[in-house]
């Protein structure tokens, strides 16, 4: 089966990231403070390539280190993030993973979301629901009043920081509690396993997101931008993924 | 030796931890919103004080749940938060921990932090350094500017949302990024291992910190109030934890 050989290939990468952790890291800047590159980010998506291409040999790539970056495209197009947290990962966070979406006609066929250190792999296949280590997993039901909220900040996107700290007291003022885990790809699968009710950044790119998606929709929730609109999956874009519920309040008191 | 008889009891507390997680939570309400107490809490505070009263019988006992509060005294006092981070825990974040402090004439001996979900062991000797797993761990000695900051919120305390939600963006804008993880605890022993340059929370009770605020010391790091002050062990207070060029930094950034 095409999907559980890529969860395979994604495994054992996840393997060459708990690897790669007791090694010292060799980490330099890319655009900006936080935006870290290690090697390792790059000899996974290298891996991580390598392997799928064996599986769909036509299939295009969308990947975050290298430019990658191609069209999606009518055909098979795999979008990858080979460490989405890296920051955490170089900080030893135990708190990152792979990301691995496959698109067909430019939307979502299948995504997985993998975090090593806990051995959770998040999937979903189109129309088939989504789950966490083979189990169904299901968006909360409840409001945000009894969730978690989780929010995401990019270090070098200064401009939008008053307006997500703001987003984020609010959100916090009307929930449980709230969280910055600091992996957007492993906090939006936890909205879809209902640990978060909400998870909102402002600006994310494709890789970051499109395999977690598809796990949050097919979980039952939803996944916009902040302002509710459609999410894109060739640009970036910002999030708001949540379960029906709290997706609801949250729009509103984003919007007001 | 009685710290590594400690740790082994706490050892198998985190067992019983992730035992609970497959089984249904039964939550209710305590003090407010988010403060949650589970069966399980209940269940594990029992266990070690069970098992740790065997080890120093003449021992009082410093705990969160069921009134178990008592004067620290000048013998040994066990200073234990059973779950910290328990909505973590209800969430099943899979970051959440025991905390097992001693303090003799009131004053820390050892501390031991431990979370079960990713197996880390943190703990403190007096006088003899921190380790996670048994390897040596420092804070990190560069600023905010090469470090994450991290903080926490206690949902019940809302007349301090607007001071934290200002702190952490300021923290926010002079480092790396910004985390909340949910467990005091961790989130202060991630500052020991270099994870977390800061550690900031505006209200916090002597079990949720006094075991880690050995190891952070322990580690190199400095302890204090948000005001810089000295922490207590007797009554609640606020904490910043950090290495020491990043509480100089942080201390300066809360005065302003």
């Amino acid at each position: 089966m095409l999907y559980d050989e890529i969860m395979k290939i994604v495994t054992l990468a996840g393997e060459l990231m708990l690897q790669a952790q007791d090694e010292e890291l060799t980490v330099f800047d890319k655009e900006g403070t936080a935006n870290f590159v290690t090697k390792h980010d790059k000899e996974i998506q290298f891996y991580l390539i390598q392997n799928l291409r064996q599986l769909i040999p036509e299939a295009t790539f969308l990947a975050e280190e290298d430019g990658m970056q191609q069209e999606l495209g009518d055909g098979y197009c795999f979008i990858i993030d080979p460490i989405d947290g890296t920051t955490n990962f170089i900080f030893d966070y135990k708190h990152s993973c792979i990301s691995v979406g496959l698109t067909k006609f430019g939307r979502m066929l299948f995504g997985c979301v993998y975090n090593p250190y806990t051995r959770e792999m998040y999937s979903a296949v189109k129309g088939e629901g989504a789950k966490l280590n083979g189990k169904e997993i299901h968006c909360s039901d409840k409001g945000l009043a009894d969730n978690l909220v989780a929010f995401g900040t990019a270090r070098y996107q200064t401009e939008d920081t008053d307006r997500i700290f703001d987003y984020a007291k609010k959100l916090y003022l009307n929930s449980l509690g709230i969280r910055a885990g600091g992996s957007a790809a492993l906090d939006i699968c936890r909205v879809a396993s209902g640990a978060n009710g909400v998870y909102l950044e402002l600006m994310l790119y494709p890789w970051d997101y499109a395999a977690a998606s598809l796990i949050v929709m097919e979980a039952g929730g939803f996944i916009s931008t902040a302002e509710g609109g459609m999410i894109t999956l060739d640009q970036p874009c910002s999030i708001l993924a949540a379960g029906r519920q709290c997706w609801k309040e949250a729009s509103q008191l984003l919007s007001e």
